[in-house]
């Protein structure tokens, strides 16, 4: 173990007496980012103006960035590119797979996936209109799902409620004996487990940076498509930078070179120089040492709440293999302890019906952390004080 | 007039010697941009966490500051919606138009129009397939293309090369007269000129936030549906935040209430704080006062530039009612001319193959400004300063 996580802490500034388990919702500030984006504010933004897109590199952050990403999932040079938001990816990724494998047109996932996903792949099979279709299966169906009429098989790899994740390299290769396409969603995975795309042959990838990657709330998306891939892919969303040559101005469209063409409007520049400078949390980090760190922690906190708080019931699956970095449990009054739980700094999330989540990451949680925040759930739960009006009123988001 | 311009000169932050014509393109930095945008890394996101989505009302963002552009563009409470950039906003509203007016499948736009515009129209209809048509006629042809065989007539108000500005009133009642839907980009419009949406009628409408609005570099675009059409209007796009209870998570997607449902993935947060404090400058300018200070500004501009350089053309009408808020002039050298500009500290920029542009706004150009961007410039055209290897070498992004 060569990763001083003393280290990584230190580039957090998390505030004081909050145990941050939520970094799998939105990532913590780096205090570089905060630094960073107020210098391309005052210094790029509002000294070079329009000759910061040259001066400062803005043009160029969607791939430069993409790249940093590319090392983070096991992506080849020139692979991932940054930009928009996950759904809008989901929605480029889905539409070239669909196009790429005509004339199927049958898209399977399963019911465990963020329903975004499924709202975004329902959306586009209902706009490419008769015989496309959308069905999901239960995430332990998936693989004997895979037949020769599907034309994309689209997974989050690691499940949003429950942590549970899919065997990635296993999904892959049945569904290309079958010559099925596959899209991943990394949301839950980038930065928080070892990914290995290029490896596993992975097709397209899409995943967010404001979650495991900490580049704050509302960071761009990344789309990952794979270099065999790339000039056949046509970006159902074919905007301007993601033209062959966009200053100039032609009126037909061109794809660009190689992942370039997912590019679609102008790169949110102040979002994408939080998430460069988050990124530097990643030098000299391997995840194979995050993964390694991570689950100590998550066993450390299973262990320790099932022994303090039996009325929880642990939702994620105990074997490392087929899980992600999050734990859940279960509680029937699930959002009120979440609310009771945040009133005493400890910060996590709450999915509907009952899920409580917690996310882990060495980079800035470590045993002392997990031991206050088991004591402090243990509490709650012994002494009810979730029992509380206050704690049982629902905002809208958690 | 009630307006004092020098009072909304001093909200912005501009360098030492620039003379800056190019927001148009790129607004310059408000000072309270910066202040905002530092307060919600540090303050919101840095010690909120995640709680940032309620304490800090980022959920709202989208609609809140939609409803602020509102008023910018005479359009209703409630019909405005932010988010992702304006390549994505023309797909939704193209898309929900043409599903609208089934059968019909042909969209028409201008060979003036933002080649974007036109790259995500072809786009779309491939997707569609089958008989769904972009047609372009020249800007001067609209009128008289518009039949009953249209779908949607896509247009972008004021053209981006030459600042030649459409009738918006009189297109829309001779679409609706034929039962087409019209779409406009007002890209050029939104910031810069009166635009009466509700008045007029208009279907749909987009447009960014980083010309005239001043959100900086890449901030989210904006989206209106007319209120009679919010109910019909199904986006193609369906995200997670679109849904009607999106913390629901519920499998099958519902769309939300009203123009709520155009809203995707997570919102850019920090370039949402930008756009916000930006927007302050509004308080209490008329886009009437805008107007007509703006033309006289131009009107001086024109004046003196075909006195002093007789080499240069002049690309934008003449007729006030028939142009935006840019002057475009015509150089066969002229990126040459644009960097020997832009090296003098006269900012505006250059758009292939010949055309100098050049932004005006009063709320941070006088008539000082306008007299030594003129002088300058008849000095490089005099002196043929422009005729040097660093001014025609060309970059990526002008």
């Amino acid at each position: 173990m060569t990763t001083d996580f003393n280290a990584t802490k230190a580039m957090f500034d998390l505030p004081d007496g909050v145990i941050y388990l939520d970094g799998n919702s939105l990532g913590p500030m780096p205090k570089a980012a905060a630094a960073r984006v107020a210098q391309t504010v005052t210094a790029e933004w509002g000294q070079m103006l329009i000759r910061g897109w040259n001066q400062a590199g803005w043009m160029e952050m969607p791939s430069r960035i993409g790249n940093r990403i590319a090392k983070l999932i096991g992506a080849e040079e020139g692979s991932v590119v940054m930009g928009d938001t996950l759904s809008i990816k989901v929605y480029q990724a889905l539409a070239s797979a669909l196009e790429m494998n005509k004339p199927r047109k049958v898209i399977l996932s399963d019911n465990g996936n963020f329903p975004s996903d499924l709202y975004i792949a329902d959306g586009l099979a209902r706009t490419l209109g008769e015989g496309y279709e959308l069905r999901t299966v239960a995430p332990e169906d998936v693989e004997a799902a895979i037949t020769d009429e599907l034309a994309v098989l689209m997974l989050t790899e690691v499940d949003y409620r429950t942590g549970r994740k899919h065997d990635m390299a296993r999904l892959i290769e049945k569904a290309h004996a079958h010559g099925v396409l596959v899209v991943w969603d990394l949301a839950h995975s980038a930065g928080a487990i070892p990914v290995e795309l290029a490896r596993d042959g992975a097709d397209f990838a899409v995943g967010c940076s404001y979650k495991y990657l900490n580049s704050g709330p509302g960071g761009p998306a990344f789309i990952y498509v794979a270099p065999r891939h790339q000039e056949r892919a046509r970006p159902a969303l074919s905007g301007w930078l993601g033209h062959e040559a966009p200053f100039a101005f032609d009126l037909d469209y061109r794809p660009g070179n190689g992942v370039e063409r997912m590019r679609v409007g102008t790169p949110p520049i102040l979002q994408l120089a939080a998430l460069d400078a988050a990124l530097d949390v990643w030098e000299g980090v391997t995840l194979q040492e995050i993964r390694a760190a991570a689950l100590a922690l998550q066993d450390r906190f299973i262990a320790g709440v099932e022994a303090a708080c039996p009325d929880l019931e642990l939702a994620t699956p105990r074997e490392h293999a087929n899980r992600g970095s999050q734990v859940s449990f279960r509680h029937a009054e699930g959002y009120a302890v979440m609310q009771a739980l945040i009133a005493e700094g400890v910060i996590g999330d709450f999915r509907a019906p009952d899920i409580l989540r917690f996310g882990f990451t060495p980079l800035y949680i470590g045993p002392d952390e997990v031991d206050r925040a088991v004591q402090i759930l243990a509490r709650i739960i012994e002494t009810k004080a979730w029992d509380r009006p206050e704690f049982k009123a629902r905002s809208r988001v958690t």
